[in-house]
């Protein structure tokens, strides 16, 4: 591994979910003050989440009761690059999301539907509601599926739980179609947080717990990708077949360690 | 489409749900006496179905109720073939399953599991118990999934409903791995029924409505697959991708008429 530092870094992308604070849990050690002393410093962040489960604004308040002090406008989560994409296309969905996120919705036509919209999700991913939304979809000329992401799954209070891009496996093999992904690993979602930077995605770092989605999707963007031993990681992440992390460190606070000696 | 009837036929496998009667529905028109004719004309023929809803001997009874007169000997469902895969190679199932099935796997030791099996199921598939086998998946050296068949879905009461293989899908993705099928399209499966009746697969004809997992998975076999067009049939079906059916007939009794002016 070289050293992912050594190119000037000009904006850092932070996923917030098993980064900054574990789900379900309490703030990460040092995450609190790492953030902080990034802000300081004057490199530029933003927050790239794939977090469907509430409102960003109460995902936002949460962030603050935690302890940490960044601005609603410099997170970015799916839903509300969801809402505009469904405004530009006129497209109504059928949404499986868990009911305190619908809030973000809340501008959406979502009566006579024709397209599907899914996100995260527990007990809202029952038999009969996935059902529906398959008879939607095969009902359908050009059934549409949207992906609030696509990851396999999270950690919750310790224990591994199914994600959303499970149900996503399942309605496209049922369907025979491919979900467009809102959310990372897809390239304009990242790019909407790389715009709000003014900066390009080669001066840009990617700090995530997401082998995959953080990681492998930065760097198909041509950003660095970073990957955390906290949250969703598992020690196999470490030799993925097909993402090699650019720096693996402990924690974010050890990130930070080595962006800010390194400027 | 060449002539299917034109190499002689020396035995026969009927799927049973869409071709001998609709789910949830009745038996199809026509279906009892063509079962009945093929019977008395002394070619073999044995039943060849991915149904897990309920144990076997009550799939027989419900055909008895409609009027077919088959033993029980004579179907071959996937439920025994797992129980003898699992008493062979000594392996506790977690299983997502309908109650209604369970006797038919009451032999089986289901504490302390070490492997999943999944199968037809609606309700049973909640978030929770999805959650639940892949949690036991992950916590497997050798993860291992069993799925009672792989379709994608059913016709329920002339409605198109989630099958097994959407939720196989799911965990396949949610763990990495690849999921055992024990039913149609297995080799494994098709075989069984083929030693029952003695013949070699190229002397054989299976009638099914899944265009892929009976009319596909016969062909690799070495079996002819002919399609009908009832059940989970839909139009597109005729111009599969990858499956070309042998011979698509309206219905059994049209496929029945063509043996037998064949003898």
């Amino acid at each position: 591994m070289t050293d992912w530092t050594k190119i000037p870094i000009k904006g850092i992308l932070l996923d917030i979910t098993g980064v900054l604070y574990e789900s379900g849990g309490q703030a990460i050690d040092g995450s609190i003050d790492a953030v902080a002393r990034l802000m300081k410093s004057k490199i530029p962040v933003r927050f790239c989440t794939n977090e469907t489960s509430c409102t960003r604004k109460a995902l936002v308040e949460k962030l603050h009761r935690f302890g940490f002090s960044m601005e609603e406008k410099d997170v970015f989560p799916p839903i509300p690059a969801m809402s505009s994409i469904l405004k530009q296309r006129k497209l109504r969905p059928f949404t499986i999301l868990k009911p305190e996120a619908m809030a973000d919705m809340s501008e959406i036509d979502c009566s006579n539907p024709n397209c599907v919209v899914i996100g995260d999700a527990t007990t809202e991913f029952s038999y009969e509601t996935l059902n529906k939304a398959f008879q939607l979809l095969v009902s359908l000329d050009m059934p549409l599926l949207f992906s609030l992401g696509r990851g396999k799954y999270y950690n919750e209070n310790g224990k591994l739980a199914l994600d959303v891009g499970c149900y996503m496996k399942a309605l496209e093999y049922a369907c025979d179609i491919q979900a467009e992904i809102v959310g990372k690993p897809s390239r304009s979602f990242f790019n909407a947080a790389l715009e709000d930077m003014s900066v390009s995605a080669d001066q840009v770092v990617m700090i995530g717990d997401d082998v995959v989605n953080d990681v492998g999707g930065a760097q198909s963007c041509g950003m660095r990708g970073v990957l955390v031993r906290t949250g969703k990681y598992r020690f196999q992440d470490e030799n993925h077949p097909e993402v090699k992390p650019d720096g693996i460190v402990d924690n974010l606070a050890q990130a930070v360690d080595m962006i800010l000696k390194a400027l």
